[in-house]
C-alpha cells in the first residue's frame, strides 16, 4: 500500500485572491505556485537536472510533440519512461501537443477527429487525436496529463472563437475517457483540462462549466500569452478564476515574464511553464532584480559585478558579468548554460520568495517592491 | 613564509623509462603523468570548472593566441587574473601563442623580433615576441609558462628545420630573459622551453642542449603530432627523451589519441595536452574501452547500454546510449556537455590507471591490455 496519494492540492495560506500550498504525487510533491522549466526534448535545454532541482524546481515540462516525432512515445516508453531517460525522477507534465501542432508542424487538417499533419523535422505524416494524445502522454510516462484541447488563434472573431472552444470540449470529454481508459494512468497521474474562450467572459464561462462537468484534478487557462498584452491577459484571468473550484490547481499556459508571473499569481494562479528563462538565456537576455539585461552589451566587458547584483545562484556567487560577457560574446557554449543556470534560479527564486510572501500575509507588498525595483531598472531587452 | 615550493617535480616510482610523480606548486600539485585539458577561451568548452576538477583534472591549459586578442591579457589582468576569471584556482599552464598564430591568424610577418600578425576575429595588427609572450602569460597569471617558439611546418626541408630551430632556441634565451625579469614569475611560476628539430636526432641533440644550457623547469618536445604518423612519432621520442635532464617533467605538446598517449607515457612522457577529448566530444565520437564510438549512429537509438561498457563517470553511470544518441541527434546542448565530460572522465581514468601501473610496476602489462582491447573495438572514427 503506497501512502502517498496520487494527486493531493493541498492550499496552506490564501493572501487575497493569492494562495500558497503543495500538490502531493507519487514522485514528489510540487511546491506551489510553481514554475515550471520547459524540458521540450527530454532536456532543459543547455542544463543537467541535477542543475535544474538544485535551482527549486520541482516538477519540469515535456512536450508531447516533439518527443512523438523524436525519439517516438512507444521509444521513450520502451527505454523505461521519460523519467528514467532523461533522469529527472519528479514530476513532469506533458504538454497535450495541441499548441505545437498548430506552431511548428505543416500541412496540417483539422477535423472533429483530430488533427493531422506533417512533421517539421522530416515531413512524414503523423496525426493527433485527444485518444493518441493520452497514449503518448501514458506512453511518456507523464505524471500530470494535459487534455488535448485545439488551441484558438489570436486575433480571432467571437464565433470563431466560440467553434473552437465548443471543439476543446468535446475533446476534453474525449480526453477525460481515453485518459481514465489508459492502463497506467489510473494509478499515478492526474489530468487537467484547458479553459478556452479568448477574450470573452460568456465563452469563458461555457467552457469551465463544461470541464467542471467532466471533472478534472486541475484546470488550466488557454488561450493568453498570445499576444493579447498583459493588461488584457490579468482582465481575462479577473473574470475566469473565479469560475474555477477553488480546490484546484489553476494552470496558466506558457506565462511568461517575471511581472506577468507576479499578477497572475496575485490573482490566484498556481502553476506556471514557459521558455523564457532558458531561451532568453541562450539568447543572451539575463533576468535581474532591475530587469532584464543583455549580457552581450559592450558596456558589461569590464564589470565585475554578478549577473544580478542581489542574487544567490552559483553563477552570481562566482562568475563576473565581465566572465559570462566574454563566453557569450565568444560563442562559448558555457555562456548559454550560465545564463540559462541563472535565469532559472531567478524565475525559482522569484516563486519562492511569492509562496514565503502569501504565507505571511503580505504578497501585495512583496510584489509592489519586487515590480517597483524590476520595472525601474535599465530592460536591455533581447527580440525573441 | 610560504611553506609550498615554486616548482618541485619529484619522481616516486620508474617502470622501465615510465616515471609517476607530482609537481608540487603553489596553486596545487599535479599528478604525473597528467592530462591537461584544453581551456582555450578561458573554458574548457562545455564544461563547468567544477566538472573539470571532478573529472580528476590537476591542470588546464589556456591559449595566449585567443586570449591576448579577445578578452585581452590586460583586461583578464584587470578582473583578478585568469584563474579568478574562469574559476579555476589550480595550476594553469599557458601555451606561448607561437603555434595558434601559425595555425588561425592572417598576413603573418616573421622576423628575427616576432611574428608580426592579423587577428583571425577582427583584422587587428597584433605582434608577439618572446617578450611579449612572456608579458602576455604574467598578466594571465599562468603557473606554468611556455617559452615562444616557431612552429615549424611539416613536412619541411632539413634546413628549413635547423634554421627553424635555432631562431627558436634564440628565443628560447629572449623567453628567459623575459620571464626572470618580469615581476610576478620570479614567485610562483615555472618556464618551460621546447625543443625543435623536426624528425631529426642530430637537430634535437642541438636543440635540447641549448635548452639544457639556459636551464628551464621542464622541458615540451615540440613539432609533433603535425601530422607525421604515430611510429614516427615514437621513433623522435625513442632518441629525444634520453637528451633530457631525467629530474625535469618532460611535456609532448598537443598529443593526443589514447593509445599515443599510453606509447608516449612508456617512452618517458609526463605532461599531456590535446583538444580531442573536448572537440570530438562535441562532434559526437565518445572514447571508450572498446576504441571510439560514433554515438550519431543510428544503432545507438535503442540502445540501453552506457557510453562506455566498464565506465565509472557521471555520465555512464546515469545515461544511456540511446538518450545520449537523441541529445546529439537532435543538437541538444547537453548532448555536447555529456559527451564532453565522459571523454575528459576518460582521458583522466587512463591516465590514473598508467600512474597506478607504474606504481606497480605493471606499465607494460597494463598498456598491453588496454592496447588490445582498445584497439580490437569497433573504432567509429569521425573526422576532425
Amino acid at each position: 500500500m503506497n501512502l502517498v496519494p496520487r494527486f493531493a492540492f493541498s492550499i496552506a495560506t490564501t493572501d487575497g485572491a493569492a494562495r500558497t500550498g503543495t500538490i502531493a504525487m507519487q514522485r514528489g510533491t510540487i511546491r506551489t505556485p510553481a514554475f515550471m522549466p520547459v524540458g521540450t526534448a527530454a532536456t532543459v535545454k543547455a542544463m543537467r537536472t541535477d542543475e535544474v532541482r538544485a535551482s527549486g524546481a520541482d516538477i519540469v515540462l515535456g512536450n508531447t510533440y516533439h518527443l512523438m516525432l523524436r525519439p517516438t512515445a512507444e521509444r521513450v516508453a520502451a527505454l523505461g519512461g521519460l523519467h528514467h531517460f532523461m533522469q529527472w525522477p519528479h514530476p513532469i507534465l506533458t504538454d497535450s501537443g495541441g499548441y505545437q501542432v498548430m506552431s511548428l508542424s505543416s500541412l496540417r487538417k483539422l477535423t472533429e477527429e483530430g488533427v493531422a499533419f506533417a512533421s517539421h523535422l522530416d515531413g512524414s505524416r503523423h496525426m493527433i487525436t485527444p485518444e493518441r494524445s493520452m497514449e503518448i502522454q501514458r506512453l511518456l510516462g507523464s505524471d500530470i496529463v494535459m487534455a488535448f484541447d485545439e488551441c484558438t488563434p489570436y486575433p480571432c472573431s467571437k464565433a470563431e472563437t466560440e467553434t473552437s472552444m465548443q471543439l476543446s470540449m468535446r475533446w476534453a470529454v474525449r480526453s477525460r475517457q481515453g485518459f481514465d481508459s489508459g492502463r497506467d494512468h489510473a494509478g499515478r497521474s492526474a489530468l487537467f483540462g484547458i479553459v478556452q474562450g479568448g477574450m470573452h467572459a460568456d465563452l469563458r464561462q461555457q467552457s469551465a462549466s463544461a470541464l467542471i462537468d467532466v471533472g478534472f484534478d486541475g484546470y488550466a487557462v488557454g488561450g493568453l500569452a498570445v499576444g493579447e498584452g498583459q493588461g488584457l491577459m490579468f482582465e481575462v484571468l479577473d473574470y475566469t478564476l473565479p469560475m474555477l473550484p477553488t480546490d484546484k490547481p489553476r494552470y496558466l499556459m506558457g506565462v511568461g515574464k517575471p511581472d506577468d508571473i507576479v499578477g497572475a499569481v496575485l490573482r490566484g494562479i498556481d502553476m506556471f511553464d514557459c521558455v523564457l528563462p532558458t531561451r532568453s538565456g541562450r539568447n543572451g537576455q539575463a533576468f535581474t532584480c532591475d530587469g532584464p539585461l543583455n549580457i552581450r552589451n559592450a558596456k558589461h566587458k569590464d564589470d565585475t559585478r554578478p549577473l544580478d547584483t542581489v542574487c544567490t545562484c552559483p553563477v552570481c556567487t562566482r562568475y563576473t558579468r565581465a566572465y559570462v560577457h566574454h563566453l557569450v560574446r565568444s560563442g562559448e557554449m558555457l555562456g548559454a548554460m550560465l545564463m540559462t543556470e541563472h535565469n532559472l534560479y531567478f524565475y525559482q527564486i522569484l516563486m519562492a520568495g511569492l509562496r514565503q510572501a502569501i504565507a505571511a500575509g503580505c504578497v501585495q507588498d512583496f510584489a509592489a517592491v519586487f515590480l517597483k525595483r524590476y520595472s525601474g531598472g535599465a530592460h536591455e531587452f533581447i527580440a525573441d
